[in-house]
């Protein structure tokens, strides 16, 4: 039993947070900050997999050495990537200026950027914000909320989420979290956007690296946006322990944790794909009858980020054959001549190719009708074998390239 | 030396060509064909990586395992993939068609397709316009030019060239070809876009083979509009011996043969970057100063090929970072401190990342005003070896979206 609860971050006992504005953005809140009431506790963390890694990436991997954090403070309006030795000293000194008053070390706290890549941070206004989000720390649901509104960029939704899971031993155990990404998004491997996650479970810090890698193979990296992989994208999880549940560890992992943490970034990949920039379709990709996991991963990414199959469903054009094309280049190994597709929303379902047979026009009048909706699951029938995979994306709009061709002008 | 001459593929001597309305497409000439006045002659071809190959391609392939044609027949307005085995029947018969009245067996003829995925060949209409361009066959440089209207279909512009050399020997040979391509173009591995060439040199069907792989991976292949690779790629060359050189071979290469027909692919590659589907610039991507030619070659395809760079490029924005990020996620292996990267157009540069250090705001006005401009060169130099590569591609506008979101419909 997985049950949502209101708010986010803050849902989980014994987090507080704030979110404020410092000044990097033009308007709202765009520095968060993170606070465990409990000291340093174990945390893991998944990185972008970019050769080009943003200065706090670099510094929050080397806090995150012995698997504990006490903080974690982020801003939007700036990266703070590829700006060499002054951006790490940066990086350093965001976190230092979180410790002291909370009584931590530098190295207990995590740092998080994202914005334009190659811009310095703005230091005085880092410096005043940290101040201000230091007086507001709070475990108001009000509190997380403005967490999650300070890493916003070009994200039109506020993305957070709580739930609350009973797990093997009877421990109820809540797990919130707030994440941010519209654009940039193709996280690779060990690669993700922004996401920061709070739970009161009792874990080992190997246990929730292993339970956080695993949730993040089958939700953010099978997501989509454009095929460009940010080198900003990081998620982060906290552990305090306070739900009193026997120790879940690497070697005795929690099927119903892993449950509950598979549910929360999920669904943040969801929210992400319908808050993709310009998007105005959530598209599913759901790919099964492979041979092996691999080639149905592989299948499902390709279509979810082909910009032909976007840009068709953006104009609700069942342009079946470059749903084919994609399958056919990327690299997941397949016969044709075995495939079956349609599209579906909501209980509607509309066939267009039956084990290789092309569709009808009728066939093709409804899944026409089905693209006019926000959200369309193309289901791949590879015929092949008995491996699924799922990935998201969205549409690719006129307005993702008005977004883009002028983001820093 | 190599001379542009008039013309394009009926510019070698020894081939007729003719472009003629089939019917295929709402307006202009859609069906191409090429016929050799000297029956079969050495031939070669490369196709498409993608898993799903069209029928013709099928068809082409066995046809030019003898390593010889005689003709060539291709139409645009439907691209005979993914139509199981009438579409290979149809494929056959379009062969057949082409080979009785011209002497040939219909193993001797080449099939191309291209257009729409997962229809049929109205053959009904193929059948007359193969009647039709059988007696308009003519080696005039009209008819050429025909011949290359035929093949377009999203293209704006015809893609013909020829060129006259002198090879090591003293002998004057004759390269001309026809391209087509604007759309679903990442041409991977041994793949490519629509491209026929004719020559009179003296080669045999190894050697072509050898340096036409040489030329598209130096070209076509290093050449990307959406990332999407298409079922349909195809790139056919005919040599005819006319020239009466001393044999080219496998074994015994010509480099200014090579050099030759490197300047027709290449030439044809950027015409079709320029034409790429909604493009309003040609971007010319070229990196330096990589350990392997791999890692150049990977670096200069991810920048090409990177929406956010594009849509950058589209609005004049001089938005660097993003192309750090391209590099980051290209799989090439480098050391970010050393990057240098620069824009440039016909003599005027703009430096923006010189070893790793930023822009100034007067870095970042020169590039803005480069961006401006119809072509744009982006000079990388990784700082680590000595192997470069060139990668080409165009904007991402608005109208890329437009087109592709109404294809079909």
């Amino acid at each position: 039993m997985i049950s949502e609860i209101k708010g986010g971050i803050t849902s989980t006992p014994g987090f507080r947070a704030a979110g404020v504005k410092a000044g990097l953005k033009a308007k709202g809140p765009d520095l968060l900050l993170l606070a465990s009431e409990r000291g340093p506790v174990p945390a893991a963390g998944l990185f972008t997999s970019n050769l080009i890694k943003g200065a706090p990436l670099q510094i929050t991997q080397e806090h995150l050495k012995d698997g504990k954090l006490g903080a974690l403070v982020a801003n939007s309006g700036c990266a703070n990537s590829y700006t060499g030795k002054e951006g790490l000293r940066s990086a350093r000194e965001m976190a230092a200026l979180v410790a002291k008053p909370l009584d931590l070390k530098p190295e207990d706290v995590g740092v998080a950027s994202t914005g334009l890549i190659g811009t310095r941070l703005p230091m005085d206004q880092i410096r005043r914000g940290i101040g201000k989000a230091l007086d507001k720390l709070s475990n108001s649901w009000e509190a997380g909320t403005n967490a999650a509104r300070a890493i916003m960029t070009t994200d039109t939704q506020i993305k957070e989420l709580a739930v609350e899971i009973e797990i093997e031993d009877g421990s109820k155990i809540t797990i919130g979290g707030v994440a941010k990404g519209a654009g940039m998004i193709h996280p690779e491997l060990h690669a993700t956007m922004l996401a920061f996650i709070t739970t009161d479970a009792f874990i080992t810090s190997a246990g929730l690296r292993t339970a956080l890698q695993k949730s993040a193979d089958r939700s953010f990296n099978m997501l989509s946006i454009d095929r460009d992989t940010s080198t900003s994208d990081m998620v982060l999880a906290m552990s305090n322990g306070l739900a009193g549940n026997e120790r879940i560890t690497k070697k005795h992992p929690s099927e119903k944790f892993q449950a509950g943490l598979d549910y929360v970034t999920t669904k943040f990949a969801r929210m992400i794909a319908r808050d993709g920039e310009g998007a105005t379709r959530m598209v599913e990709v759901h790919v099964s009858g492979a041979e092996t996991e691999k080639d149905a991963r592989l299948a499902a990414r390709a279509v979810a980020g082909s910009n032909l199959v976007k840009a068709a469903i953006h104009g609700s054009d069942p342009n079946w054959g470059r749903i084919i094309a994609a399958l056919g280049r990327s690299d997941a190994s397949f016969n044709p001549a075995n495939i079956s597709l349609s599209f579906e929303n909501q209980g509607k379902e509309a066939p267009l190719v039956r084990e290789g047979r092309p569709p009808t026009n009728e066939d093709l009048n409804r899944a026409e009708n089905i693209l006019k909706e926000e959200e369309i699951k193309i289901t791949i029938n590879l015929g092949d074998g008995r491996k699924s995979a799922t990935a998201w994306g969205c549409d690719l709009s006129e307005e993702y390239v008005e977004i883009n061709s002028m983001y820093t002008t």
